[in-house]
């Protein structure tokens, strides 16, 4: 698993921490039933509180992306609830798009940004050897 | 402006008030030359901080939303600068994408939902009357 931090963000690391995770899966560096590092070896790793890696797979397991196993510790496991994946992804686009929107971006090429990504995911998926 | 914030969320205060007055001028019930409140007032009537209102609009300053008047005080004033603007967005958009690339949606559905929020900034434009 790869980790970036960006120390100088506005974005809380508990954040950064959850979203890099969630990169990883759609990216498929980290597949259903894989193991998460340890609280303790993640907050080492990236030089912070143990308290903000355990906030961070807390929210990741209220969302649905992993299982807190007693004795694997936190496992990839994800909940396919689509609609209220939807729901959730319009409510968090809403703020983007309006960025977007403000600086004339049209629809077309929101769109555009959206295939990118998506290609970005799918192309991350063939590179990995697992 | 209307602004209502969430004093449970996990997103801090001063983020959901940049987000919303963004979310105002998508909609255009904020334009071009209008003045935001002043900081005391929009502190009182949120009933927050004037620090948490000075760095939401320090924010919009930076990110080229509004320009600070010394007179007026805080003035939309936006930067379409859209190279930067398609490059921030598709920063912002990767993280929620791989949300919802993990939940198994498609590229075509995520067009969808952006075509939603689309038209309702067009709906939001057409209802202000000014």
């Amino acid at each position: 698993m790869y980790v970036n931090i960006d120390f100088n963000s506005d974005e809380a690391i508990y954040i950064q921490l959850r979203n890099q995770i969630i990169y990883c899966i759609a990216t498929a560096r980290l597949q259903e039933g894989d193991t998460l590092p340890s609280v303790r070896e993640l907050a080492d790793y990236v030089g912070i509180n143990m308290h903000t890696v355990n906030k961070a797979y807390s929210i990741l397991k209220q969302e649905g992306y992993v299982k807190l196993d007693r004795r694997k510790g936190a496992v990839i496991a994800i909940d396919y609830n689509k609609l209220k994946a939807l729901q959730d992804m319009k409510d968090e686009l809403r703020f983007i798009l309006a960025e977007a929107f403000c600086r004339n971006i049209t629809c077309r090429e929101a769109h555009e940004v959206v295939d990118q990504v998506f290609n970005e995911f799918e192309r991350g998926r063939t590179h990995v050897v697992r």
